[in-house]
């Protein structure tokens, strides 16, 4: 009995599982850039006005607050989504605009090429399949080699106005900020162009976007913008369809992810991967390594380079946007390890270090590091160069180990730039708060100001079952020193595999700690968002405040209608009286009253007093009142 | 129809509901001090062996951990637990013995006399009540005061065995850990009794520890101890009966609150706070002027400094550990507050600055400070120096309203120490990140390093069901940055009132917080918890690893069979084959090798690396061995 396609597809015979609700009170707007294919996405949420009467408050209009949206058109009711489908590729007019890319009659991969003509795959596979792009021979496509020859992309203003969240519409609020302390970043008052393109072309920001995943709003990664975080997912045994691991995406986004890992294993990974891809709208970072593992069931002393090379073009054709490559885990750094509490607690760090010692020869992916740049730059992958030998607890922190690769993660960095190629560095894992600074400043000096991509780090070793917070205060710290994108933990980190619940939590514990980092930065425009929440906690607007929160669902949901009203208050006595009054006994002034009215300095004063006293009782005596 | 007292106490007719579960694996030990009336609690965890066989392990067993127990007799199966006897009085012979206290025959509050006279309240009294203590006349019965005279108390030498967690019998675990960065503290390798004067003495720590609350196990407040945290109770409209309020402080204190602030409000709190005070054997804070404003039906013009002193004493003499008194909101400061996003956020700031504008005279407990210190000292009730305008948004953080309060709790502080009062100051609130560390820095000028006391701070608004944890990032710096006490914030916070488990997310997010501080200054000790845990994480003992843990209960749920169990290992593969052996291609020691030989260099290095990667494979091609 042969199934369809849509029965491997849909969980529930049709109906769609995919979360679209939108936000309450948001609308999605699009800004248009400089020609009608840039419509950027942004959500913008009502405020309900200040109602006169209750409180003394005076009634105004509260302007709606436009927030970065990272969630794609599923919160968007105008568009209609069908993951058969996949997203709009709004991307597509722009990459082959730029005429250096052919593309690709024969699928390059050979695995990927044995997996298209499998005829027992046809129910699962993601139709129609759009022919790979690749580049012309002698081109580089990346974001960067635009960039350096001059080239501001599309996705570069895109960019611009992305971050920029309309904040210039609200000059007067973007002032009402704290200036913050932003350790030698180089923020700039409003984001151009120009600047965007300016920070990629020198390697500081990577813009990930695969020319064969055109379907992304593009994003940038980079110490002088937003910190942004990662959601990692990955397949489970228990999922019974296509859709619901496309939903898993879905539902990171929704919270906030800005890119999402996709560390699937098992046998169908390459066709779940393809329809992920085609559902996103944010970048999707992979770690290649782990699907070459299984290709040689699971033994790493038979991982070869003409394997790995495979796999890198498999996933580059499909559109993955980064790639998590551990090339710094050398042979000689091994041994470091081996007086650690902890050892070797990366995947990818773990399966590169067994190759090294099966073989006693350097990792293969070192040795071949130009051959892997000039596949990376004829499709724009991204790296992300892993941190196989990241310390798994606090006794490891900072290691010798660590930061020998850390160093080489370096080198690797400006190779890879020699070839125009994007890149950004991982970090962290297990660090006490004094111990963080370190990292972030070797990073930088080692690393040429490339961006930072750190796990956590967890902060101590003691909470199983809350490492996503033992981490959020590294991670908010590290973002704060300049990290630019932080990748979470959830709940379960160290104990299970998280559920929707947990990759929930996970997301927003990074959203506050990115947000955090932002604000103590300086970040512009960061503090519009707390304004606009705390005055209406002042004025007891409840639905406001749960609306311009990170998660409005568990904010109402908490809100308790006992809650003492105390506090309840706008406008202010004092604002009246005049701030120096008080301190009059102190002043001149009080001299000089004195002497006019012939009486002694306290008799004036006590006078002077007694009439204020009188005023506010008089007024109603609340500290708050109709501001005039 | 009359109602006995046990119905008024007990829910559910005579079935106690006090939590009194040990923790897993878990014996609560005493550790005598020079005394045999010092018996000092701490809670033992016993570790499994690490078994033989499985990742190569070798078979070898692992300590019990010690960890620090603020839970009281109520994790310990041997105590019988009677809410109607209370907690044995173990310090009373220690104060009786000091011969400086004389027992009132009558009760000293005017408001507590009417109470305890008034035939209706039978049913909810503790009985029997004990007649308070006072200190004889110009007799001073602080800690404080003993410290400054030479005199090393019970308290102090109980104190400082607490606080050493019996950490010297694992000397090697000790010299296991990272230096820290203590921004000039002064942490002693071990705490002696003297140091803990010395402290004392210098106004640099509290003993919160009233005369008349004589059932604590005594515990410090201060820079150079581990931070501590505290969790405000307060009485519901929906609880039914005096053990479900005893029950909170219990569950508060079962999770690691140093402290309890007990915030009720409502008819009875006089009878309430004494069970809570008979069964509590940590320190118990309260807010005076909320039970003031109470008795003047909620008009805070109507405050008069003889009804605040009556409460102050009503208080004292329960034997309430730590007042916070907001003296420091002056009239002058409070048109300062005008401009803010948020105004006064402080329940009792926002009382004193109705006060103070109603009749436009200083603040009372300001102009009586060194009154109440008279009382404070009659008891040694410690002071906790309220911040009644610490900012309520990101926005007012630091401004001039908070800082010129926090000016004056350094004036008043050095008051009250003139008259041997100890004294702690209340700060934070909303800070960003880079606004922390001066909060600290003045604090410890202005104020004298007395010991500072912060809500959170919290780092951003824009998270409403979240705020334990935005707040969380900012107390876990501060008291990294020197802050002695923590005080929590849960998930409710803005929203609603906490349940029991906001109460408990809350205090193990706070034992996060404090714990990660401790770390980064490099308290002594401190990191054995995290190398207990990290070890059996890495050796795949997955009990001790929840055993080990801030909450065992939620670690062990969120542990699920299907963790893939990779990564599992123990002993290295390098640590035989030797840190150097992987670079001696750059090292003359291949030129020697290859000299001897016959061969050229190359070969000479390639024939090592063979063989080494022969000797990896042959012995079974893992990276972790059994340890030889």
């Amino acid at each position: 009995m042969s199934v369809s396609r849509d029965e491997h597809v849909f969980a529930q015979g049709g109906d769609s599982i995919i979360t679209r609700t939108p936000f309450p009170a948001s609308r999605k707007v699009y800004v248009q850039g400089s020609d009608p294919s840039i419509q950027v996405p942004m959500r913008e949420i009502a405020q309900s006005a200040t109602a006169a009467g209750r409180n003394n408050l005076r009634a105004e209009e509260n302007p709606p607050i436009v927030v970065y949206d990272t969630s794609g058109p599923y919160t968007d009711p105008a568009i209609a989504i069908d993951v058969r489908s996949g997203l709009n590729a709004l991307r597509l007019p722009w990459i082959v605009g730029r005429g250096d890319v052919v593309e690709q009659n024969d699928i390059a991969s050979a695995y990927a090429r044995k997996r298209a003509n499998d005829p027992s795959l046809a129910g699962i596979r993601f139709l129609p399949q759009r022919k790979a792009l690749r580049a012309k021979p002698g081109s580089r496509v990346t974001q960067m080699h635009y960039a350096r020859r001059g080239e501001i992309t599309p996705e570069m203003e895109f960019i611009a106005i992305r971050e920029n969240q309309r904040c210039e519409e609200v000059a007067e609020a973007l002032a009402r900020q704290h200036p913050g302390k932003d350790w030698g970043a180089a923020l700039p008052k409003r984001i151009t162009p120009e600047f965007v393109r300016d920070e990629v072309a020198r390697g500081r920001a990577i813009i990930p976007a695969n020319i064969n995943h055109p379907e992304i709003e593009p994003m940038i990664i980079g110490r002088n913008f937003l910190v942004k975080i990662n959601a990692n997912i990955g397949n489970s045994a228990v999922t019974s369809s296509i859709e619901e691991e496309v939903e898993k995406m879905v539902w990171a986004i929704r919270w906030g992810a800005d890119t999402v890992m996709d560390l699937s294993t098992g046998p169908n990974i390459h066709e779940t991967r393809e329809w992920i891809m085609r559902n996103s709208p944010v970048p999707i970072g992979t770690v290649p390594i782990y699907q070459a593992l299984e290709k040689v069931d699971g033994r790493p002393e038979e991982l070869t380079w003409d394997l790995f090379r495979d796999t890198l073009i498999e996933q580059a054709e499909q559109g993955v946007d980064y790639f998590t490559i551990h090339a710094g885990v050398l042979l000689r750094f091994v041994p470091m390890t081996a007086g650690r509490m902890t050892g070797i607690v990366s995947r990818g760090g773990s399966i590169m270090a067994k190759w090294c010692l099966a073989h006693h020869q350097e990792n293969f992916l070192y040795t071949h590091w130009d051959e892997i740049c000039e596949i990376m730059a004829a499709y724009d992958v991204s790296f992300s160069i892993g941190d196989g030998l990241r310390p798994g607890s606090i006794y490891d922190a900072n290691d010798e180990a660590q930061f020998a690769e850390l160093h080489v993660q370096g080198d690797l960095t400006r190779r890879a730039w020699a070839q125009d190629v994007q890149v950004m560095n991982e970090g962290p894992g297990h660090v006490p708060m004094h111990m963080v600074k370190e990292n972030m400043e070797k990073q930088l000096e080692w690393c040429g100001e490339a961006p930072f991509y750190t796990l956590g780090p967890l902060t101590t070793d003691i909470a199983p079952g809350y490492d996503h917070l033992t981490s959020a205060i590294g991670a908010a710290m590290i973002g704060w020193y300049g990290t630019a994108m932080l990748c979470y933990v959830t709940p379960k980190e160290h104990l299970g595999l998280p559920d929707k619940n947990d990759v929930r939590e996970g997301v927003i514990t990074y959203k506050i700690a990115a947000h955090a980092a932002d604000l103590a930065k300086g970040h512009p425009g960061a503090q519009i968002r707390d304004n606009a929440l705390s005055k209406a906690r002042f004025e007891f607007r409840w639905e406001d405040q749960f609306n311009l929160g990170l998660d409005p669902e568990r904010a109402k949901e908490f809100h308790d209608a006992t809650l003492p009203a105390e506090g309840a208050k706008v406008a202010h006595f004092c604002s009246m009286c005049g701030p120096k009054f008080c301190s009059m006994e102190i002043t001149q002034q009080v001299r000089d009253y004195a002497r006019q009215l012939g009486i002694d300095e306290q008799s004036a004063q006590d006078a002077g007093m007694q009439s204020k006293a009188k005023e506010f009782v008089d007024s109603g005596a609340e500290i708050y009142q109709p501001a005039k």
